[in-house]
């Protein structure tokens, strides 16, 4: 089989990659889409973010689908042929973190395509992967692109559930890539009674608009938007921070109510903030990272058509024209997700 | 103008009622629709409910609708002829209760057609009413049948908010009057993941069904259904116990998860339930009472079209056909909301 | 080493008992103190409560400290002559409940003395016992007595957590057994600002009081008593039940605040309670079973001063008379906490 | 009566100050004791704070108690004599965030000696002082200089509320400040497991040390303590950042848990932070400000004993002294909290 690796920025390369076989309660999956996160982004073009730095050639990819071809002895309710989900979230299920209800932040986490631990967890982007029975979601009715979607949803998704009961409230997201448009399919399946979101190309607030937003505004061309909108005063209770841009963040805190939340998503690097109005204020800044159980979740309502993503796949492209797939999917011009076709 | 009067259990009568005019802050509205609820059918059939009698004579009716008429001084924001909503929860803004944000426990209530204080509070189905601004809730392109449903809404939209966070839920609904329906739709709303709802009555369970439940039981002729849902185990994260039966309780607490949530809206008198189950499961039973600042929410979610009640409005009867109404309104083998058109 | 096993009701022997030898990871423990808890009287006087029955021979006993006597392999941080009190909740760790962080709901529970599964689970009350060293909490600076008052103390400390925030709130405590005064000294520690509890028994008022209850209420001498405090309204904020008693929870549901949260500790039966007060003072109804984690708080309060237990053990009897103490720990007119000696 | 008003940096006046009759509802106080805060010290020596700036010249203080000297008519519940500790927290209790249980976030806020609306409201550094029965507590049983520490209490108190539940928490407290020290007697009274404290002054620490921290470290002459003592990895549940300083938040965040909660209390400016620290563990950051109800609780505890602040009065100078008093104040190898007496 053929996999995406990255040696290097700018250096990915299509390789031929070892094949395993199924071992006990595992499947073997031939991989159907692959989405381009923002990660695999960064590892492609400077190699890591932050002190996350690839030190030996990794397979990039998290967000993949794809039918078993096989399965292992004692595995049930899979069968040979079903399109499925592939959770890239394997938590080691016996850390002090994974018995508190916090896989996410598992000790020994093996999260596909990344460098964070030494020697680096390969990723997903190959034709074929061996994974957990555990790790596959059935996708009855889905497509190949929508099934590979579970992993973005699922990370909209855990933030949701750390702003808390949205029922009724004003919600912004700041930032409309992926993430942040499902943000907004998110917050609206979980009752936000009114959704503005902001970015700085049209064609991401199209999305977002598309996908249910009340209002976009574009913070260049429309630089006094959202401050008029909030006819200068607090006017919402949540906010997605998706951009991970300071200006993003510190604009919106001005428009907060008091106690608003601040679900921080956007990985940026050091931001200085206000905090005579986080403090006068009482706001609640929340970090969200990746999602565990909400990966089940985001196949179950995108399932029961409670969550429609198919608009949200822009772009195609198939293994051979994989470093034409990732240079698009960082022209926010165009792309909104552009995924690999690995069958 | 004329009112629905009850006089005694069976004696309601339609009598010429004063009229007023609007003072400061105040508005005077003809009514258009009014939904008969199961409150005031206690008060047609029974004088009542539990310690709750009617002691004088008294207008019934609190789910209303009408047209602005003529506005008071000082009023902003309303213009004679808008079709409004009218909240029927008036508390007074000034008690502890009032002050930390619980108005439905205000001290000094004055919720319309309620016999609780003496002398009664007045209610509201009567041709003309005088309502400060602040009770009128724009409706617009809203039917003004469904403007009156704000009300039975509000008491779904404020048990959900009991609920807490529903995203990603399994919920299920006991009794699929209009509440448990609007129950449905409201659970939905926020998010939950697997609606399950149970009636005695089967046109009451296609009402559910189709607002949204993903399967419904119908207790008598499915007597072991639930159980064989659930697979005989904790299975709902959330109750929503709508019917104010014992028997509908006790059987859904034997299939809710551990700290499973039930929140209760049923008025029913003193239940017998099986302490054993609720402290070993740690379940939590929390009360659900009225509502007030979902009634604005209310409004909002039908104005943008994310929850639809007009299939509930089953039957229409105008004044002159009152009794008629409330007759109807009691058989739940045909009818799901009957309303008054006062027009 | 003799053991004291429950055979029917009414009949406890003390037997010999097989010695055992500690495994990887495990201790041999020569146990101290043991505590008679409620359930272990329920086994000696009617065979158990409910459903819960013994079926065979069974080691009563789960409130136990003693003296680490030999290591197995592989064992860090605990020396052979520790003291050091036994965490009786062995949760499997890898079930759905165990790994949200429930532990205490753990589906393959083996929990010391418990006749729910069967066989059933035989308890600690014998004179050696190999346990898990991460059971073992050291108890440095206790008493063997006092190290035994973990288990009691964690019940109390969890239904405080299941409580939520408690500084400044008004606490009413019903049944002032060992768990009701646990839960007085919790709820102090916690900062409550009031605390008021209620029994039938001077004698174990006296203890709340000494516990540090502002305010006891004899329900037999003082009827009106509680009424009158709360002054004929909602007063309290949360309620510990804590005896089990329909009428204690009753007369306590009408003296609590609109949203005020009752948890139900005492084991009782079924129980008939005004749902119409539940539903519209929006009571929250919660349960608390048992505990896990609490374990290690209460040996850190206990061996920092934070909580002390010591005036509660007011009898320790020697295995020799185990029967006498049994008979003793039933009369709550003398008897808070009766302990058996076991070395 | 004479009143210390600020007319500039550094330019505090002794001055006349006009008598005032209390009118319905109203008391006179002789005012007794008056703690200095770090925003009168702020203004003594800036004239204000970011934004915050005197623009006329203003009575100082707001940590004030004092006898009752005069009833206006209507008054209940104080006699004259009384010793009170007097709220300086005056809400409108009728605007949105009134209503909604948030009274420190009125609109219409008229706080003791804040230059925030103009004209400033006035303090309560002064001889005598017209109040609201409203805002006197009894302060039966305290001191003069206790019962006028109630205010900066409640501000830990409030922290501590925003902290969420306490019960077996691992907390750190940054800055040793009275607010600092106040948030070690308050999490301690909320059951908090463990409780370590930093400053750069060990006269600081030493107090935190009296007021029940388990543990003190000088990131002076420790800057590896803190680090060394959580050994390398997220140790704390809650951080209260009480020193306003960017390089004590910072150097918190690293050690604290996944999901720990970070309470930001310190009035500092902006601050650089470490964004990906906190999404990657989802750390939780509250503003606080100020307190409401929490101020009636101050009272209860501190009268009941359930706090000690006696200790942390270090220095009390009288009304002539009040220069030297506010230049004592800000020195913080010396003084906890320095009070004025004015009677």
């Amino acid at each position: 089989m053929r996999a995406l690796v990255i040696h290097a920025p700018k250096d990915l390369r299509t390789e031929d990659w070892q094949d395993e076989a199924p071992g006990e309660g595992q499947v073997l999956i031939r991989t159907e889409a692959g989405g381009i996160c923002g990660s695999d982004l960064h590892y492609y073009n400077h190699g890591g973010f932050g002190p996350v730095k690839i030190k030996e050639p990794m397979v990039l990819g998290h967000e993949v689908s794809g039918r078993v071809a096989e399965l292992g002895s004692g595995v049930e309710g899979l069968s040979v042929g079903d399109l499925v989900s592939i959770n890239p979230s394997r938590p080691c299920g016996s850390c002090a973190y994974c018995l508190e209800g916090a896989p996410n932040h598992c000790l020994n986490m093996r999260f596909y395509g990344s460098a964070m631990p030494f020697p680096h967890i390969q990723g997903a982007f190959r034709q074929a992967l061996v994974a957990d029975a555990a790790q596959c979601v059935k996708a009855d009715g889905l497509t190949a692109g929508e099934a590979a979607m579970a992993e973005p949803l699922s990370v909209a998704l855990h933030a949701t559930r750390r702003a808390g009961d949205l029922l009724g409230k004003r919600v912004l997201v700041t930032g409309c890539g992926p993430i942040g448009v499902l943000a907004v399919l998110s917050a609206r399946r979980a009752g936000a009674a009114e959704i503005v979101a902001t970015d700085l190309e049209d064609k991401a607030l199209s999305h977002a608009a598309k996908s249910g937003a009340d209002r976009t505004i574009n913070v260049v061309s429309e630089p006094d938007g959202l401050g008029d909108y909030a006819g200068g005063k607090g006017y919402f209770d949540v906010l997605y921070e998706a951009s991970g841009a300071q200006p993003a963040l510190v604009s919106a805190l001005a428009v907060m109510r008091p106690r608003g939340v601040v679900v921080q998503l956007g990985m940026g690097g050091d931001m200085t903030l206000p905090m005579m109005q986080i403090t006068g204020k009482e706001l609640e800044l929340r970090g969200s990272f990746r999602f565990h159980e909400e990966f089940f979740l985001a196949v179950e309502l995108m399932s029961k058509g409670l969550i429609d993503v198919k608009p949200l796949i822009t772009h195609t492209l198939g293994i051979d024209d994989a470093i034409e797939a990732f240079e698009l999917a960082g022209d926010r011009s165009q792309v909104m997700k552009a995924q690999i076709a690995f069958a």
